[in-house]
């Protein structure tokens, strides 16, 4: 296969070469080709916690750079039995800045049983949404014309091969108009983003002078939800949680024993509903007390983002929305509360006439500058107390369950705080005017997703700015993820842009 | 297989035959023989939606059934096409009286992935429970002794071929000492039971008169926790219900739209709350308005029970138990509302940083005397209305989402009532009488189970009583289902003494 990519690569090139004056002609000649190149690397694997999908993906990518002349190298960490940052380079002489683009080539676990249009690592194209009539469409022939509404569907069709493909396809555009980018080029292309980025930090500092640079440009995350690119300058800080209550030491018939037996899912339920209000307020005491004010600039950008959500909630199907009437754009500068699962015995056809021995809730914690991880999960565990709890970090042994009448467990993850770069610094200033130069531009203080942005100043004292560009949805991180093309064509033109900013 | 199991039945029929005077003494020199029956009828899947193997499970009991000359035969709905009842009998000229034997050969659903012992149709047999360091133990050879605290791990090991089994070895048991029941005897095996009998009634109408009889006696359920067999003079009446609300139309990435989309798992946990109060009384309103009360005799048999609380707590691993105060005993003679299952989304390593789209909770209804199963939910509906929700039987449209904030759909089960017999009918005196010669008994007004006797009384006009001898830790319904041998053994014996009762 990977062969068949770089035919198909030297063939685009070839095509390209001659007589076309600006990217967006390169573009418009090779969609086929990006698609294609595309649609491959998507058929790879790339759960993070698969180490040998992961390798595969490592030296597929690693192969299409070195086809580009990007010299590419794996770092790793010093054991080496993690997903490596695959890194790439374009050397400029005579340029004033290094910058660095990132993205990331692991995606989010799946669960096939749940994916209605294709499984996971088996991308199909769609003429548009599969909600809304999409019908399938053959991969396109050499030079025939690709419908731009058209959608792929398959695991980090979004989320965030689309940036990988994004800056390579942005590097062809460029090299087949014989130009070089305004700046040394880095890529810096990570492999357990989705996994938490947990060996980011080692990776960092092993590879500081390679990874030296005035800035770093991640390219992960939707467009704006009104359509636009969004430039965020910041991300928020993020811990999950898992939380179990306990009932009977084994699953008891609901017949004999109900409502005799406490119940788990009743206790949970309880447990989970005082942590919010009736607005979707955290209820949980002093939950937003360490957050920092958002400036006046960063209020003011707010203010000039158009307000996405009337248009939102038609397409979601909301009724309502949390917040008590603060708009989406208002809401993500706050730390949140999310219940990512629940689950506690069965429903549906397996379910069973039980009174569950368990019940547990996934949960994540969304931060913002002044919150710690360990801070925030701390506020949850003295909340659970506050409800009567006995609250361990691990199984409750006999002896427990006989003394306390209601454990908990809950653990957490290590986490990460937010990041955020100041709205004056020149890189938002040069980035913001080559891209309102390609279109439309949102920019926002904060992202409302997460990355472990913080490590990239702590360790290696780089300023960092996100550029979000897929269709926001994109279902990502959920079953059917999936890209307009549209918004893939975008990206490529923008980070064109980008590459020759003054 | 099946020709393996006549053999072995011959066999052990001409071992037991000579000069063995009580069914204690043929039991005592059969007892590998009827373990090895029991484990090859263990075998054969037996979950109700299945019909192949259902029919597989007929086919085997029939011939099980004809080697004791049991004249057996399958009664049929009029399609043929739902689990069959078995039919056999053993008529005895000049009986004063007809009482049939009831047990059920199919079995709860299975989730093989939770088991833990073995799988749930690959019966193995363990020296005392898994989970208290219980060995697994070779099927004892023809002449070695069976410890009696051994116990049997698979699907239906208890609920109910054990039911099956012991019938049909009691009858061995007679048999071996030439003798005949004190009653015409027919023998009545269900096959979709745990699936809520929902042909039942279709088969009672259509077979009446083979099915005419002075009363039925159900071989189902537990033994009393505190070790004897129980008699329940009735049942409660069971309804199912899936309740599920709705948030996005699609899962959302939990950073960019988490606490501004509502989370439907969240909702699902304020609802549930909202049901029962913090001692466990449910919070409905008029919950228990229908109930009929207790009458004296009934008060009085349940204050004749070893209160079985303090040494299940401690079986169970429980610090607390709901009902404010009440023993299970009385809690039982109540209505109840018991959460099955609740799922939204995936929690540990499946677990994303998603909003789920629904989140769903299995509801189990038991019911009294006084209630009917759609008065019952109604109140459940009702409820939920009051808690603000649009409530639906099927999925909202797209125009329902955006016009209702909170929307909810509740299907429900037909369901049905519970059943019981008064205490002063003849059947329960003599019944009680052969089995508190037998040994210990504990007598209750009704069992905090389900089976749908009131069609028995109302097709047939014929009185119910059940008799659990099963141990009372068999993980019914779950997984690791297990049947402890010695209570497999009180239950043939017991049986024994039934057949011959004055």
């Amino acid at each position: 296969m990977r062969r068949m990519v770089a035919a198909l690569i030297t063939v685009a090139a070839m095509i390209a070469a001659p007589a076309l004056a600006a990217p967006q002609a390169w573009l418009e000649a090779n969609k086929g080709a990006v698609l294609r190149e595309y649609v491959d690397l998507l058929r790879i694997p790339n759960v993070a916690s698969d180490l040998g999908d992961i390798r595969r993906n490592a030296e597929h990518i690693s192969a299409m750079m070195e086809q580009r002349g990007l010299a590419p190298r794996l770092l790793e960490t010093e054991n080496g039995k993690v997903p490596p940052l695959i890194f790439g380079e374009w050397k400029v002489p005579g340029a004033k800045r290094t910058l660095i683009l990132y993205a990331h080539y692991d995606g989010q676990p799946v669960t096939p049983e749940q994916w209605k249009v294709t499984q996971p690592f088996s991308p199909l194209l769609l003429s548009g949404r599969h909600d809304r009539g999409g019908k399938l469409l053959p991969f396109p022939s050499p030079g025939q014309p690709i419908d731009p509404e058209s959608r792929v569907y398959a695991r980090s069709a979004s989320d965030d091969k689309a940036g990988v493909m994004a800056i390579l396809a942005a590097v062809d555009a460029l090299k087949a108009e014989r130009k070089r980018p305004s700046f040394n080029l880095k890529i810096v292309l990570e492999g357990e983003e989705e996994a938490g980025s947990p060996n980011l930090q080692e990776l960092l500092r092993r590879h500081k002078s390679v990874l030296a640079s005035d800035g770093w440009i991640i390219i992960d995350g939707p467009a704006h939800q009104s359509g636009p690119p969004q430039l965020s300058l910041g991300v928020r800080g993020d811990v999950n949680a898992e939380l179990t209550v306990y009932g009977p030491v084994r699953p008891l018939h609901s017949g004999h024993y109900g409502n005799w037996a406490p119940n788990p899912g009743m206790m949970l339920a309880e447990l989970l509903a005082s942590m919010k209000d009736e607005n979707g307020r955290v209820a949980i005491a002093g939950f937003y007390d360490d957050v920092v004010p958002l400036s006046e600039a960063e209020r003011a950008s707010i203010a000039a983002v158009p307000p996405p959500d009337a248009a939102l909630k038609r397409d979601l199907g909301l009724g309502w929305t949390e917040g008590g009437g603060a708009t989406l754009t208002e809401l993500i500068q706050l730390p949140s509360l999310n219940i990512n699962g629940i689950r506690s015995a069965d429903v549906g056809d397996k379910s069973r006439n039980v009174i569950p021995a368990t019940a547990t809730a996934a949960l994540d914690l969304r931060l913002v500058l002044g919150n710690s991880p360990q801070r925030q999960v701390e506020k949850v565990r003295q909340h659970i107390r506050q409800q009567g709890y006995a609250l361990l970090d691990r199984e409750p042994t006999m002896e427990e369950r006989l003394r306390f009448p209601r454990i908990a467990k809950l653990t957490s993850e290590q986490g990460y705080p937010a990041e955020r770069t100041k709205a004056e610094h020149p890189l938002v200033r040069d980035l913001t005017a080559a891209l309102r130069k390609d279109g439309q531009l949102v920019v926002l203080p904060s992202l409302g997703g997460s990355l472990p942005l913080y490590l990239i100043r702590e360790e290696l004292g780089a300023p960092t700015l996100v550029l979000g560009f897929w269709n926001h949805d994109n279902n990502q991180h959920a079953e059917d993820e999936n890209l307009r093309l549209q918004n893939l064509w975008t990206a490529i033109s923008a980070l064109s842009s980008v590459l020759t900013m003054k």
